[in-house]
């Protein structure tokens, strides 16, 4: 099934790329969580083909119609409103929800699709049609014997994130309002170009919680920089190198970092469903992932126990080499995971490849409106599925052990 | 989660009685199989308020639009349209889809809500609102702290049933492909009415399967009827016992017997999650149900064994008291169930409750345009919900062992 | 998988009936909970074969070893030892626990067995055995392409129930302590004869808790009386019956009510995953059940409205046909159902059957060391299923919003 | 819940370090399958501590007892027995599986500790107990509210990977007698010190399938080295390396290339349930781990799609950049993953810390027979959790249409 998530707080997404509409429900949201459509709609335009100069000139507005799970009884329905061509053409638009108060019951979501020149896809229709490199359309199509939709991709496409992206937006409402939780990303490396900076740099580790303040400067920073990097200089050169590269027809991989502040501690089972296990699994399973790392990752290899274990005071841990998480339980440091990407597969040069049925073709991709950098635009969905995950685990340790002041309705004698 | 099936061929569903919309996603659904919209709306339309005299006198069009899963090459997005007002006028409007081939990807599918007159529910509003006798009122109340949706019971309503219909309805044209297996039900009870009629009464047990023509018979017998009961005089006595009770302001109960025709044999896991316990749960888990048989289900009790046991021949079981299921795997004779439903919560008459405050009132409710008899609409759920399970389990077998032909892509050398 | 229950509070098993050992696994017990080992010993002796003069003769002492999840620094490995002949034979045995605190990681409990007179299945052995009509025989042979133990039905026997029991266990202490939930059941019915005696008739119902004496005194009258049935009366003649039958090689089937006093209010989940169709799902799914009811059952199908919704007034609902459940959550009222179980499908009397090849035959059961009713043994399961569910749904509500008092680890500062 | 893999074919465990046994159940093998004892010991030798001179000194000799699970007509019960305290001293002892065939019933296995010396963890004890730098000792303690085990960590000590190592012995007998595939893992890094060799380079990739005769002879050097390394001089250097820091008292990280040759292509579904997530997640999830990488993990990052995607030509993909999974799909190339183990938390070193009340310490380990460096054991985990994955992918793959011959019992007529 296609859930991300759970088995409390979870998302379900459906539609493909060229679909008439990605289709997303959100399941568990605790009821009394406050949520406007504005807030999702912002975490959404940073996900959005053609929200930064280095994405793919697609252009989708990727407006959010929010259908269900949400009350409240007044400016419940001014949301952006939907006509129907089977009803009678004086009957009055179906407004939706512009937001309200969660009930515990699912929420329900739908971005449109207006993008859908599926006339861009006959080059890889059926079993003469090409294999791009990289892709899944090779295993996609005779997994499903021959019955997969060749337009972007169909469903293996990025736009599928949307429904990671709003089932992320709520996880996310959710844990600031609680503990105070922000999640976010910054791009570390693009091709061979690294980054100096960090954003667990910018804090003093073991030194209690982070401010309100200098969170929404680092995210002002993030925002205004010229890719969603934390330095401006980074930011800059790392532009620079994509615009080269899309010229060349080729493409490059990129590193980002992402990283929960403030995470509430005692968070996440042990072993087999840990939240690191969740975690390496939901961001390391994202498209285009080769690598996923926790604390100091890779470099732990090298270390020596006395130079990796975080020594402890009685304010907290003196270090994060851990990454937030001990034995799958959150600590209080910040939850930090870092993230390698490939390069974008779907690149102008000419290729060695196949048809579906085998035979050995030399493929040029015949358009090419894509991302020459995935790194652009994949923050936004690694922090929304680290909110998913962190969301999740929170209501598992409330589960932990049942409070009976829950549990009362009539007056007991 | 609200998910129903599972964990191969599930349904999810969200949205709430006067919400915009009724969002509907189905997980699992094998690649190739060809689905007309057409197909879906038939069997909605057997849900549909309104859609009998017996029913609600609401009115819903339950127009499904399918915005995700298909795929052709032509007549794809033949489907109804939908303009939305964040567009521009000029824009075109967004075709859905009329249909295609499944690609093993989620389908989902949408049904926009036009009734909202939500002011008749400032009875049930807040804490000094009433509590309905019957309903969920209170305790969802209490549940959620006080953040519940009022209208028309939120998502607790029947309507939201609609998601059952559509799983379903993709899992009955999958089975019926596979197996010519039909799914049909009758309504055997209403108040202390019985019927002297059964489904499985008109075709004769062990004597392999049962032919289309026999089936497709019956399927219009049931359409034709005044209720969707296998009687004519059953189905006319009893649509005049209702008339009679919705004057005098009460309701009625009723029993369904719900029938597979044809089921695939050696279908159905054992023990903790047997396709009995798993019918058991989903046909006795619907709204308003309090009995779910299997079999000769509650007679067995009085039997001995030596009456019970269906002698077995070559050709087959000779009876049905096992109700097709033995140690919760399927026998290949008709899946046999009869579900009861207590009367319609929902009635005219005064009764004695509680606001969600707990103060003591005499209630009687401002309005009722509701079903005095949940059983004239409740069958076509029961069927999509034995589908559902069915389809699931049918899955799961199919996985018993690998298949290694099944395992191919480039030639082995 | 074979798990019961779940996501939160489950149960696994594995082991068939003339294995070594079954084998159980709790998962998502909270962590702090006293167990002694006798406390779930107590009520596996009540499932135990032979417990009763009217169960099958044979004999098992059904010792429970627990072997995982318990701690506590004294009395903690005081349980019985085991000594395995792999290790030198001077070496000490291998204590386990005699109980101690849950720690929130899973408990796992081993019934070991020593009946295992496997010749006694040659009748039934490969594609020339014969089926026993009634059993699962047929279908798993064919399901498992012939590779099924045929050695007491393998893992379909009733021997499985050790692990349901063996959860069930784990749940009662801590709903007990907890919110003073016990879960009683008795039998109503045996064959054509009923009981006119319920367990909701010994308690004024709508007047707020039961108290802890009277429940106790129900308690004893039920394991003091012939069978497990509240009426001495009905408990003797039910017993005289089952002799009877049991002479003339024939079985009976039995009803059983099965209820929990003093549940927690507000628990279960809506629609999909309601607690009732989790309760229908279990209580009905277990072996031989044919049928299952929740309050007032299928009678309320011949009632009115008017007549069936119970009264609600300040101090409770003035009535239980709803059984304990509206619109899936618990109202405070005993939770309350009724299961009908076929007669025992093994008989001594010739029935009509089949080899598994399909070959017709006479068939005659070898040997018969069988329960004649299996009513007599089944209500401990029930309970412990109800428990188990009811377990998971508390845990469930209890998940339905964060309390940040319980993520705090370090001061804030 | 502790569970593995699914939701077809997993592994659930139970039991602590030095509680009296671990206990598993493996869920879902398929029917017919030919399993040994021998066997599945031979896998749970390579895990034991003692099995090599670089691992902890604490001896285990693992015996496995198989409980449940298997049948056969001969030979069943010529396992290892088991003597229990409460049987008369006469009975005879009872006797566990020697092998047998599946039934598609869960397996059951038992591995008894004898290595109980809890007295050494008197300094970890209570409120009061210090917290080992590097472990999940604090977090577990307060988010059970003290209710801990704290005998060699309890259940997040590494011999809860028995489970693992069970659950992936059944599912690599499977994939290997199915598709000739087999799991391998070498040790690529011991701190500082990098290994020139890997698996893959051995191999031709792009040219078909690999050898048995190959695949054997890797097997044996991987025996035969002084670590579990493909390399005998990085072997040697890197035990040299393993015993000075000992010596020192410090630890080491590791990393290790776990590689499943001739996987079945076409396995693994797309997005949120994709064979890549539950990769990343299974194997990045365990116990210590700090990096997972696909494929060319991070170097992909600073690599052009020029250079990253592999050419396909008619024989197969001609490079394994993208480590045998496109769009969360097996190609049929090798399935490559790198994964990075932190040092040892465990070091006879002083660190700073504090008690589970959060004093202030300096803090020394009172007993030290650890592993210096997880890695020289954690091998044989990381391939049988890649078993565990790839199976439950097989089996899904399979369920992904039904084959009509799989459903017939009687004769259609």
């Amino acid at each position: 099934m296609e859930i991300l998530g759970g088995p409390l707080f979870a998302v379900a997404g459906a539609g493909e790329s060229h679909g008439p509409a990605v289709t997303t429900i959100v399941f568990g949201c605790p009821a009394g969580l406050e949520i406007e459509r504005d807030r999702i709609q912002a975490f959404l335009d940073r996900r959005r083909p053609g929200s930064s100069k280095h994405g793919t000139p697609r252009r989708e507005d990727d407006t959010v119609f929010l259908t269900g799970g949400l009350y409240r009884t007044e400016r419940l329905l001014d949301g952006p409103a939907i006509r129907l061509s089977v009803a009678a053409p004086d009957s009055p638009a179906l407004e939706t929800y512009s937001g309200g108060f969660t009930t515990g019951e699912p929420l329900s979501a739908l971005v449109f699709s207006r993008s859908r020149k599926s006339a861009h896809y006959d080059q890889l229709q059926g079993l003469q049609g090409a294999v791009r490199p990289g892709h899944a359309d090779l295993v996609k199509y005779h997994k499903s014997r021959g019955f997969t939709d060749v337009r972007g991709g169909g469903r293996s496409s990025y736009r599928s994130t949307i429904s990671d992206v709003i089932g992320g937006s709520v996880a996310r409402l959710y844990l600031q309002r609680k503990f105070g939780t922000v999640i976010v990303s910054s791009i570390c490396q693009v091709g061979e170009l690294k980054s100096d900076h960090s954003v667990l740099d910018r804090f003093a580790i073991g030194r209690g919680r982070i401010s309100a303040e200098g969170i929404a400067e680092l995210e002002r920073e993030l925002a205004d920089n010229e890719l969603h990097a934390c330095s401006t200089e980074f930011a800059s050169a790392a532009g620079r190198l994509i615009r080269d590269t899309r010229v060349r027809g080729d493409s490059l991989g990129a590193g980002i970092e992402v990283v929960a502040l403030n995470p509430p501690p005692l968070v996440g089972e042990p072993l087999y469903q840990s939240l690191k296990l969740r975690l390496m699994g939901s961001l390391g399973g994202l498209h285009a992932v080769q690598s996923c790392e926790m604390g100091s990752g890779w470099a732990s290899v090298g270390r020596r126990g006395s130079e990796h274990n975080d020594p402890i005071r009685a304010r907290g841990y003196q270090g994060n080499h851990h990454g937030g998480l001990l034995g799958g339980v959150t600590t209080g440091s910040p939850l930090s995971f870092r993230v390698g990407f490939k390069p974008t597969s779907s690149i102008a040069l000419p290729q060695q490849s196949v048809t579906k049925g085998l035979d050995e073709i030399d493929f040029q991709l015949k358009r090419g409106r894509h991302d020459p950098c995935v790194g652009v635009r994949a923050g936004i969905t690694l922090e929304s599925r680290m909110a998913i995950e962190l969301m999740n685990a929170v209501l598992m340790h409330q589960a932990g052990d049942a409070d009976t002041d829950r549990f009362r309705l009539f007056p007991e004698v």
